[in-house]
């Protein structure tokens, strides 16, 4: 056993990429633990895109203060245990932090650590992956928010992430077309030859945007979006009315400050829902409507106030009014 | 009679606010009717934000064209009808366009024209405001998008216009706080004495974000957002988790190419639903997603990849490859 302990402290909130010294690597004490702890030996750190946002701003979580441990996911083997449902050999998934040991004290819930079952075909990595943060982000932003429907048309940027490859596939499961939106041959030639992607496009291409155009000939119905900007924005000129966007991620927006971005980052971060809204999908309930809204405004629950300008000719004047502020309730024009 | 129709045609598509001559009045002859249809002398027009979008593009309407009379909803009286299902004197409500004279074809479905009843307590312009296109606006953007709850906060933007004023008083009739965002202190005071809104923030206030802020100590439930950029942002910042956006208008970015807005007002035109989404929510049930994740994986329907990097001190090298595009799959830090 090392008799120090490793750890990435985090020194500075980085501008862009991290610069060399925003994580420093430092040699502190072995920790000691007490009963009901055990220690363990971090063999395998989960990398994420939103360790980025950690280290910028409090958002889902708060953010990491410079001077602590660079936080992690980890998969991690018991050293020692002082804790009775752990013992020496067994394998936990946690937050480990960023270091070589780590105490896990069930008591605090620091950490969130579970204990890995043996499963032979699957390898220990696979609790960071397939089945660890980002699978079960895939399946659950899938089958609770995309509800993926057959023969529908998915796309997926980030394709060939550890959350994206697997949204796709699950679109695939589920009988979607599903098209990739990737940087470079490599990873669309995974996607298509070996995930089973029905098209995978290659943003790093000058004519990506026409690719997708012909990748999505009926529209796209579902948008698992890990980038955000120009990517989101031209997935969403695809789109099909009502169509669904799974927000799970911004990466495009994570090494810089895009203000385009800070309001579908709240959106993201604060898990709202915002329904796109035009009274046209309803007019067949009129009836309905005008019902509820005449009683109200009879029984006076419902106060309403007209702005008139007189003269077709001043139809104009009369939108411009709209957009400068200058009338009070309805606008309209008597001819 | 008037001998001729005065029309307002689209001459040039505007930029900002509409200049002299982008809608240019002319008379035309007085269109003749034909068996089944009627004559309708327009008596008012509703005057809508949405008007400036459909002088500018596409969107779920076409464009108007230039040369082609503006499209307006309004009011009108029948001063001649071939039709038997319309007499003269009746009066009706549709895309009249704006000008003097419109013809209604009920077999053309031209123009979506519905009688008005006379109902007593009503005015004739009750039809395009309270009972007419904003009201339904505002009771289907509330009843079915916001489906308000009693105790919630409710956030109304341009909440002295014409549909923001009624979908406030419908959030009171369901029991909400309700806080409108206004410019101007004559549209406040309309707001909070006139129509029972618990608050009213004049965004041209300096202090106006603190107002807001102080307005909604419980944070805000429901966005009933009619204006985007910068007031639905900040209202976006006092959103509590799991929020509600009814996107409904953007006006703020009507009159200017915005393209912060791009997105958003994509979302609004195709009705999509975006919802963020952090997996957190979903740590409870990780056993169904491995159970279904594990079963898919074990047999061959599910593949994953990884990418690992040897060493702690590679760890930051790691995070940055993911916003480099050089890892395909999972990204793992073996330590």
């Amino acid at each position: 056993m090392a008799e120090t302990n490793r750890q990435l402290i985090l020194r500075n909130r980085p501008k862009g990429l991290l610069a060399p010294g925003d994580l420093e690597l430092v040699e502190a004490a072995m920790p000691a633990i007490q009963d009901g702890q055990a220690l363990a030996r971090v063999k395998y750190l989960s990398i994420d895109p939103t360790m980025r946002v950690w280290m910028a701003h409090d958002t889902y979580m708060p953010a990491v203060r410079p001077g602590e441990v660079m936080r992690a996911a980890g998969l991690a083997e018991l050293a020692e245990s002082r804790h009775k449902d752990f013992k020496k050999g067994d394998k936990v998934v946690g937050l480990t932090g960023m270091q070589d040991y780590c105490v896990i004290d069930p008591a605090e819930k620091r950490g969130s650590f579970r204990k890995v079952p043996g499963i032979p075909l699957l390898s220990d990595t696979a609790f960071l992956g397939v089945l660890g943060i980002t699978g079960i982000t895939a399946y659950f932003g899938m089958m609770e928010i995309a509800k993926p429907q057959k023969g529908e048309t998915l796309v997926v940027s980030a394709a060939a992430g550890a959350t994206g490859s697997i949204a796709g596939q699950i679109g695939k499961i589920h009988g979607c077309r599903v098209v990739g939106i990737a940087g470079g041959g490599e990873k669309c030639k995974w996607l298509t030859e070996e995930l089973g992607f029905d098209a995978a496009i290659d943003y790093k291409q000058p004519d990506w945007k026409q690719q997708l155009a012909a990748a999505t000939p009926k529209g796209v119905d579902i948008d698992y979006e890990n980038v955000g900007g120009e990517i989101m924005h031209e997935v969403l000129g695809r789109m099909n009315l009502h169509g669904r966007v799974v927000l799970c991620g911004l990466i495009s927006g994570y090494t810089k400050d895009d203000p385009a971005l800070e309001s579908f980052a709240m959106v993201l971060v604060k898990r709202l829902r915002v329904q796109g809204f035009i009274v046209m999908d309803y007019l067949g309930r009129y009836m309905e409507a005008a019902t509820h809204l005449g009683k109200w405004k009879m029984f006076g629950k419902l106060k309403d106030r007209e702005t008139i300008v007189a003269g077709l000719e001043k139809a104009p004047e009369a939108i411009n009014m709209l957009f400068t502020g200058a009338n009070i309730g309805k606008m309209i024009v008597s001819v």
